[in-house]
């Protein structure tokens, strides 16, 4: 598959660009798309970049009824010196490969879609944004399309890449979060579908989000489904917090999400020669290293926001403020660290970076 | 909302009928569908009934990449007098309302959804097939339709009823079932979507159900996500199990689904003076049962199906062969007095029966 030339239907009637400083999070795309087909026996065929344009669905396609779907995100970035960079993507290729498991989907072609997107990359090349904090947000996904009411594995699903300039995730940029510890509802459980992307985990958080929401804080942290006291991640972040000159993060435990920010900061930081270490971590331990005045820091790492700094926890009607509600030092460097090799403009020692041609 | 008429299009091109012998689940449409659409601030608008027709939705819809979807699963019966029947139509409304609730999506008008529905059948008609077993199966669903790439509920919906006549769902008809017992992965926990009925649940099922396919079972029975003894339900059905001349079901505990089959059984049961109990059950309890020769029945019990004799079950590699792999006479009374009912040729008690006029 991986020398084939992908045939190109150019959009003739280009969307109309937001000015990079009005850039709305998933909101604006840009003028191709990605697809390609799968059938069962066949597998996959008919890759085609088209003018982005909507998808037909008969009403009884199992992604409507049955969910199965896989989606990843990742980004890329303009820097000044013209060249467009990828971030680890061939991270996210594996991990949808690892979710379409879960689901029961088929796998793609890791170095031919990576191959696709690169071209389409380049040919809505002019869609990156070049702003500091912006980027261009590129959302591959699966969908299941065959016409048949009944629980069983699709027997056909489409692949198909949708990208949109994206400015900074949170309004706010990288000015601490409040973020809100869930005790009611549980987002997932090993032997469950936590560790996949997949459009049901973050269906089921949305009630939690709601409350949130109305509370004022910007998203949840989930405890585990079982006991409700070991931190899991926050709503579409992983998290971490330094105590005591140490920094601890949740382990991967079959029921949180794999995340490459994550993964990358464990590794800067064990570059960086800080102590790291993935376990357990409960919030009674937070809560502990708080009113010790231990707790230095806490951050959740995503590819929408990068590095999100907590300023404010709340777990049970108490309230933990971090680091004074300010960004906290490691979590500032981090964030210029990672943000910097995306960018080009900070050397990458872990060849990370994939430029577009 | 409800003395509204709904505007109706024409099918002018009838979809061909599959003979009611060669009738497969859920592959075949009747001609017309129903669809209401949804908008913030607006409410529900649009409410039409149109031909059969695919859906469109932008690549970026949310119920492609979040999953804000519901749905519900009933049946129409024509009997010999030539009355088209619904059981407990209004319950399907009642739980889907629930559901949406669960996944932060508008409640819709239950009667006015009622409404509509026998509207769409009074057009359909011909559709419902007569022969004995068969049925016209009835899908309401509502997905999230906005266009836009972020965790947040949606601001647009579309409610849509689907509707397709269809056979016995086992092909083997009120034959009982062989059902493993999973213990690697979890369907639901209390906190989770566990009993809604959204498509997240259903995906997740699907590694297991393979498993379960592989190894020839038909369905999988779901052990509680926390400690793996209790007994959940079964892949799309709820599980009885009659120990000892004493009748139980797994009690709902905020990650079953709340069956319509279900409650109607234990009406019945209560009714015809069978002991019936709500409460845990374990594994070790089933095995004890059965070793002791006090395992009397076990079956499922849902829309599809009805009544599903149980007549083996594996559980860690141990087999259970209930009745002997027979029909027991209490599950054959159920599905009796149940199927009757529905058809219209055993009086109905409790008022369960709405006709279609
Ligand atoms: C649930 C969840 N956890 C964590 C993350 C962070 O993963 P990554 O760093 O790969 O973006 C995400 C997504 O971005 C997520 O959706
Ligand atoms: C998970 C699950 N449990 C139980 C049932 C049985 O519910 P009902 O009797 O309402 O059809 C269903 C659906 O039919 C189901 O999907």
């Amino acid at each position: 598959m991986n020398s084939l030339k992908i045939p190109i239907t150019v959009n003739e009637n280009k969307n109309e660009k937001t000015p990079s400083n009005q850039l709305v999070f998933g909101t604006k795309f840009t003028d191709h798309m990605f697809i390609a087909d799968y059938t069962e026996g066949q597998g996959w065929h008919d890759h085609r970049i088209v003018p982005y344009q909507p998808i037909t669905l008969d009403p009884s396609a199992s992604i409507l009824h049955y969910g199965q779907t896989v989606f990843e995100g990742m980004k890329a970035y303009l820097s000044e010196d013209g060249i467009v960079r990828l971030f680890r993507p061939e991270e996210n290729m594996k991990r949808m490969n690892n979710s379409c498991d879960r689901l029961s989907m088929p796998q793609i072609d890791e170095e031919f879609a990576l191959d696709a997107l690169k071209q389409l990359i380049e040919l809505d090349k002019e869609w990156v944004p070049a702003e500091p904090g912006t980027s261009l947000y590129i959302r591959p996904f699966m969908i299941a399309t065959e016409a048949h009411l009944g629980v069983s594995a699709s027997k056909t699903y489409s692949f198909i890449i949708i990208m949109s300039p994206v400015g900074s995730y949170y309004k706010e940029g990288i000015h601490p979060v409040k973020i809100l510890v869930e005790n009611e509802y549980v987002r997932a459980v090993a032997g469950g579908t936590g560790t996949a992307k997949t459009a049901g985990n973050y269906a089921s958080s949305l009630k939690a989000q709601e409350v949130a929401d109305r509370e004022g804080y910007s998203q949840v942290l989930w405890l585990d489904g079982i006991e409700r006291k070991y931190i899991e991640e926050v709503g579409s972040m992983n998290v971490f917090f330094k105590i005591d000159g140490e920094v601890v993060t949740p382990a991967l435990n079959g029921s949180i999400l794999d995340g490459i920010t994550r993964k990358s900061i464990i590794s800067l930081l064990k570059h960086w020669g800080v102590p790291v270490t993935e376990r357990k971590v409960s919030m009674e331990e937070i809560r502990e290293a708080y009113l010790n005045g231990k707790l230095d820091e806490a951050f959740g790492t995503g590819t929408a926001a990068v590095i999100s700094p907590i300023g404010e926890l709340r777990w049970k009607g108490e309230l933990f403020y971090v680091n004074n509600g300010e960004t906290g030092e490691l979590s500032q460097k981090l964030y210029d660290a990672l943000t910097g090799i995306q960018k080009g403009t900070v050397e990458d020692p872990f060849g990370w970076v994939v430029e577009v041609k």
